[in-house]
Order: C-alpha cells, then sequence, then structure tokens
C-alpha cells in the first residue's frame, strides 16, 4: 500500500496523528464536495428521502425476520428499488439462515393471584409441550445465585432472572446463555429478564444458545417491571406458580441473501469502499430501527452520490445483510465467499447502533487509517459530527473484515435510547426522525466518498 | 372563621402575602416538629415503609378496577392494614359504582398486511358483535378533519384518530368523545392513539363516553407507533382493513367503598382536613402509580403521626377513593353523603398525579388560605419541596369541596414521565422509588399535621 511505505507515524506517538502535508490539503479540499452532499440531504433534493423510503419499507413489510418469506419478498423489492435508483451491480449473493418460528406462545402467573404476563420468547428457544408447563418458580439475581441455589431447589422449577442491567454487553449474558445455566441445575424453562435499561412492561426478544448435552428448555423474556415482581413475591415467600405455552419451533436452514448495491469505481473499479447494515430484524415491532435506518442510510447514501454524480475513484459498495440477528448469518457467508477478495477491500463501515443524531464514526484499524478518518471528520463540522472514538462499536457484521485488519468505522450517533426500543414491539417508524436520517446518510455518504476517492488506500 | 373576620389582606395586592406576626411565628415554631417527621420517614422508623406496604398491596391485588371482587377484597385488606397500623375510626363508607369488564380483545391488521395490532379497549365501550367487526379504515388527526371527511367517506369505516398529543388536558377529548363523534357520522368502530407523549409501542385505556340518541359503537386506544403507521398507509392510499373483537361490557353498577381512616382531634374532633388518594385502578399494570402512591402516602402519613405521637387539634382524616377512574364516582358518594357536613372541612388534600420527588404543592382556595400554605411550605426546605403553585391541579376528588370554597391541595411533583405509564400495562412497582416515596410521606404528613394544628382555621 502506497500510504503504508512511506512510514508517516515512525516517530509520532501513538494517539498523535502527523499525516503528509500533501494528504491533509487533500483531504481539505473535500470540503466543497462534502458541504455539496450535506446540502443536498439536509436541504436539496435529499431532504426526508431517507426518512419517506424507510416509512414505506417498513410499513409495508413490518418485521423481517430470517428465514421468513417476507424477509425474502423485502430483498426482492430492495433489488427493484436500488435498480430504479440507478445503483451498479445490483444483486444478491446467498446465504443460508436459521428459521425459527415463534408461533403463539402465553404466560400467566397462577399464583399467588392471576395475571396474564406478557412475554417474549428468545430466539432459537424450542416451544413447551402443547400443554405448556405448569411449574413453580425460583428468582434470581444471577448465575452465582443460581448456583448457590443447587440441583435440589431447581430441579423442576421456571427460572426467573432478575438480573440488574449493567449494559447491553455485561448483561445479555443472561439472554444467552440463561437456559443452559438453568437446565444444567434441571429447570425446566427459563423466563429472563429483558436486556434494558427502561420499560413499560415492554419485553424484548434477541437470540440465545443451547450447548451439547445439556437439556434445551424453553425460554422467553419477561419486561422489568414483571422480573422485579416476581423477585419480589420470591422474597415474600410466596408459592409462584406459573404457566407457559410456547409453540416456538427451529426449522430447517434456508436461504436468504445479502443485497448488494454499487457506484462503480472510475480508477480502482476493484477497491471496495463497503456501507452496509443489515436488512433483516427481529419478528415484533418494524424494525425500523433495527436495522431499517442503519440499511437505509447506506444505500441511499449511494443513491445520493448517483445523483450529485459522484464517483470516486475507488467502488462505493454498499450490503445489506440478512441474518444479522441470528448471529452474523449473512456477514459470516459474504466474508467466507470473498475470502480471497479480502485485500479488495479498503475500507468498510456498518451502522448497527441507531440512525438518531449522528455524532461521528467510532474505529478500528491501524493508527494511520485512524489519523486519516480524523483528518476526513473534520469536514463534518456542518452536520457537528466530528467526534472520533476507538474501538469500533455498533458494527457486528463488518466485525469479520477488521478482526482480520481491515480499517472499519461505525456510525456514531445520539443513541441513549437505543436499547429502549431493542428487539422490542417499540421497534417502529416513530423511533426515527427525518432530520437525524438526513443527517446520517449525509454523514455516511461524505466519509464513505472522501475514502473511496483519496489519492492514498487505507492503511492495513 | 376567626382568621377570615381580622381582614389581613385588605390592603394587600392579591399576589402578596401580608400574615400577622403572631401566625407567621406560629408556623415557623413547628420548625422542629416538621423535621422530626422529615427524619422519621427519610431516616428513621419509617424508612422505606410506604414502598414496601405500596410493594405488597400492588403485588397481591394487582389492578383494581371498580366494580371487581378484586378492588373490593383489596379494601378489605385495607381496613385490615389501617386498624393493625393503630388509626383511629377505620371504616369503609358505600358508594354505588359502574362494573365496566373488559373481556378478551384483539385487533388485527388484515391489509396492506397481516400485523396484530396491540389494543386496549376504552372504559365503558361496549363489545363487538362475537366475531368482531372487519371493516376499512379512514384516518384523522382531528375532530374538524373527521367534519370535514363527512358522512360519505365515513360510514361504515373504521375511524382512527391520529391526534397529535398537546397535553393530556387538551388532548384527552379524543378518548372520551371519539367514539360519539364518529358514530354521528355512520362509523362502525373508533381506534384511538393514546394520549401519551411517548411510548414503546405502548397502549392506554381510560373512560369514554356515550352520548343519548348517538349509536354506540366500540372504541379501544392502539399505540402512538401504529395510529402514526396507519396515518401514514391512509395517506399513501393503502386500502386498510382492520379485523376488531372486543367483548367488552357493562354490567349493572355494584356497591363499593370509600375506605377512612383518622386520628382524631384533640380539641377540635369535628373539624377536618382530609388527606386523600385513590385506591382503585385500571384493570392493567398494577395501579402502583395510579393512584397506589398517592393513596399509601395518605395513609402512611396517618400511620407515621401516630407513631411519633402527635396528634392535631384537627381532625385528620385519610380517605381512600373508590371509582376515581370511572368518573370520581367515590368522591361524588362521599361528598353527597357529607353534604349537610361541608363546613367541618378544614382543608382537603389529594395526590393523583404521581409520587416522584416531591416539590412542594398545588393549591386552590382563598389568597389568605394561601398565604397560610405558603408559610407551611417554608418548613420544607429539608425536603427541597417548598414550592407553591396555584390552581391545584391533581387532586380530581376533591374537587367537590374545592369548587365549593374549602382550600384544598395536591401534591407537586417531577412528574414530567407521570403519563408515560398512566393507565398502560407499565403502571407498575417499578415506577415508584423508595427514597421518593418517604419524601412524599414527609411531606404529606408534615402539611397536613401543620394544617390540622393551627390555631386559626383556613380561610375560605
Amino acid at each position: 500500500m502506497l500510504f503504508n511505505t512511506i512510514g508517516l507515524s515512525k516517530y509520532v506517538p501513538r494517539d498523535e496523528c502527523n499525516l503528509p502535508d500533501d494528504l491533509t490539503k487533500e483531504i481539505a479540499r473535500y470540503k466543497p464536495i462534502v458541504e455539496g452532499i450535506i446540502n443536498a440531504s439536509v436541504n436539496g433534493v435529499f431532504k426526508k428521502r431517507t426518512w419517506r423510503t424507510l416509512a414505506r419499507f417498513v410499513d409495508k413489510f413490518g418485521s423481517r425476520i430470517a428465514g421468513s418469506d417476507n424477509l425474502e419478498q423485502s430483498i426482492d423489492y430492495m433489488v427493484d428499488l436500488l435498480k430504479k435508483n440507478q445503483l451498479e451491480n445490483v444483486h444478491t449473493e446467498q446465504a443460508l439462515v436459521p428459521k425459527w418460528v415463534r408461533g403463539r406462545e402465553s404466560c400467566w402467573l397462577i399464583s399467588p393471584r392471576l395475571e396474564k404476563l406478557n412475554i417474549l420468547g428468545l430466539g432459537s428457544s424450542i416451544g413447551t409441550p402443547s400443554k405448556g408447563i405448569t411449574a413453580h418458580a425460583v428468582v434470581v439475581e444471577s448465575f452465582e445465585e443460581l448456583q448457590k441455589m443447587g440441583k435440589e431447589a431447581v430441579e423442576g422449577k421456571i427460572v426467573v432472572y432478575n438480573e440488574p442491567y449493567i449494559s447491553y454487553e455485561k448483561t445479555v449474558k443472561y439472554r444467552g446463555y440463561g437456559a443452559i445455566e438453568a437446565a444444567k441445575l434441571g429447570a425446566v424453562a427459563t423466563l429472563i429478564r429483558s436486556v434494558t435499561p427502561f420499560s413499560i412492561d415492554s419485553p424484548h426478544t434477541g437470540w440465545q444458545h443451547y450447548q451439547e448435552n445439556v437439556t434445551q428448555i424453553p425460554t422467553a423474556a419477561i419486561s422489568i417491571e414483571v422480573a422485579e415482581m416476581l423477585h419480589r413475591m420470591f422474597q415474600a415467600g410466596d408459592d409462584i406458580l406459573i404457566y407457559l405455552f410456547m409453540e416456538a419451533r427451529n426449522l430447517p436452514p434456508v436461504m436468504s441473501r445479502n443485497t448488494i448495491a454499487e457506484i462503480i469505481g472510475h480508477q480502482h473499479p476493484d477497491k471496495v469502499v463497503l456501507v452496509s447494515g443489515h436488512l433483516d430484524s427481529w419478528d415484533v415491532g418494524q424494525g425500523a430501527m433495527d436495522d431499517g435506518g442503519g440499511a437505509f442510510i447506506s444505500w441511499n447514501a449511494l443513491a445520493l452520490l448517483k445523483i450529485l454524480g459522484l464517483r470516486p475513484r475507488r467502488t462505493l459498495r454498499s450490503v445489506l445483510w440478512t441474518a444479522e440477528e441470528e448471529g452474523l448469518v449473512g456477514a459470516a457467508a459474504y466474508f467466507h465467499d470473498h475470502r480471497n477478495d479480502v485485500a479488495a477491500f479498503d475500507f468498510v463501515m456498518e451502522s448497527d447502533e441507531g440512525t438518531f443524531q449522528p455524532l461521528g464514526l467510532s474505529f478500528s484499524g491501524s493508527h494511520d487509517a485512524g489519523c486519516i478518518l480524523k483528518e476526513i471528520l473534520k469536514l463534518m463540522r456542518p452536520l457537528n459530527a466530528t467526534q472520533f472514538a476507538t474501538p469500533m462499536d455498533g458494527g457486528p457484521d463488518i466485525e469479520y473484515f477488521t478482526n482480520v485488519g481491515i480499517p472499519g468505522a461505525a456510525l456514531l450517533n445520539a443513541n441513549e435510547r437505543y436499547f429502549w426500543y431493542h428487539h422490542s414491539q417499540g421497534d417502529r417508524m416513530t423511533v426515527e426522525d427525518p432530520i437525524n436520517l438526513d443527517m446520517c446518510t449525509a454523514l455516511w455518504a461524505a466519509s464513505a466518498f472522501v475514502v473511496a476517492d483519496l489519492s492514498v488506500d487505507m492503511p492495513r
């Protein structure tokens, strides 16, 4: 790589940048282009277009879980839409994805009093027998407490986890492994407090794991409020009896597709700057936030550049991943299929933690690539979105690339409420704001364009 | 009344106070007593007691709608609890209350795509025929828009209201009268955007009205998100077909009870300072906020004073109203039954807009009574709850008294999120905070005690 060979960072501390003057000046010269992109998105021909296209999409299809006909129809729709927007090389690439089906589900507190509890079965959970499961419950706050309780107390029971929310990263293990740990002690089902800092009695679903040689038991999310209530009842010595019914089942994998569109580079058509989000969602709400917004700023960024007649040196490739929610399945297939092209990827981008007000980019990659990105972010002053953070946070699908040293970035945005809606019925279009989406599309288009058009590759 | 005869405000502007020095000094002398009350509630023997007793109550009974056996059992429980807390003259007084029963309910969007919609039927609504109603929908933002649309467009349709939220007071008319206005134009049912500024796909129920000579049609609340989605679909020209099923029905009124407990005044046992909240709730969530918190600070205020051995000159009476949600039904019966005792009521208090962090009191009544209350509120500095507002807001049941000139106050508290939970499944114990409840109980007990113990009556 040209840029790496000049060894610019040899005598510079790792947290400081010392880009060659020529490169700094080159980046600064993109100011009018970046302003044009921002202006078109925020005030011009593209104003509210990301919101409008996203609203139409999520209203038409609703939620889009991997393995569903609905997701496949929404992919067909996207292929048409990308072609209508004059994007290039529009096509799909196959990925075999899990097919988990929720079916009907219900849960009742029977003792100490009758109350229907709001639940959402967790992805990959098996169902209950057709008559449901009726069992007494024990309530714990942690895996440690469960272990202490021991097999005698847990066997034949429904284990309720009322783990406190610390952060998504730290707390999600209860959703992911709660059923395994309870089953090891003979539990017959688990109800897991939703992984969220805020609730209006709203359960949040998400993927969970089973382990070989550990009995698979049904598992569902309950709201913060219900978990806390059951915990209080348990501590008060109430006899807690719960009825759980779930039709959930895992069917054989089916073929799905990643959806791809490009603006082909005029100088290095084989070099790729990838911008992405995932098109699939959970089977609740509308998947407008997770990750409709990320997917739609990714293809609209290209559509905007196309309208403005901006074709960079390298190819800009928008990828709308499939089956992210079941464990980055679409991205894994894509990375596998392109395992011999890795050198072609100059830079990878994903937005999968909200498209609220954009603040900048979070980054993983080499020090020198980070320095270039910081310089590019200075151009985003009109958006007030110049923040640079590292490591990258919120680009799960592109970690296949960043893990092998390809520099990448995710959207930094004012997403303090992201986990309020995440994987819940509340992930609907109302969460998305037209002006924020315009600004996200602008940031996404401008930064991807500049990276793709620079005279130098992004240093590995 | 002694105080009124001295005419202290004759030459004082209405917004200024000029209390007699003796009275100002008298009020100031309550400082150690008020500090003792606050200290006992926040740090002492009563710490977390309001929260604990409320949690046990709402966990045991859950929601408590008027007309239900559950509400009556919860009233029996309260009578026992008030007696166990050594309160005096514990008894109930009858009130005939509506009995509306929700039954099962469901709603499906059939076209342009199939999706189960989260609804809550509105109180007093009739049900649908047993096969449900399937009809096309029209969506409006206001009554004006509905009128413009006219009978031809509305007849045979389900009217969806997607009214923007301005404030509860200004927006609630759509819940209250939406069915009437739609039925006048021949609509077969209405779905009304929930009256709330925030939602996680959460519908909010509440009372609604029918009008004589206007056909009664079923009516239910939908979430903000769904109302907005249906509106977008309607504006896009989609053919919206909805299936609505509701078993709701109005049964004959049944006898319920207001629950009363006292600390009898040592000098003027016939003069009453009333502190109150309502014990009934909607039939969703746990009724912990609306109005478990208000009811529980009201009787715990007396229990706290009793423990501290504080008996004021006048009688302190705690009233836990029944059937507030159906239109202040318990309070109306109580006021009617006490119509010849009105002179006995010195001051009335209610908390029915949350028991978040207390800020002070809102007040309705004479200028002079307001001046006394302002002076008393100065004693609440240790709680940082000295704010005085007027007119009173959040004391619906006691308006029967304030409307005839009896001074009254409601709890001012940091209730910015009150309507996020109000009448929804999210009105659960998780909303309530132990420290805030201690502080509310302290403010409630201290201000009620001082008013009840002053040498002068509250001026009318």
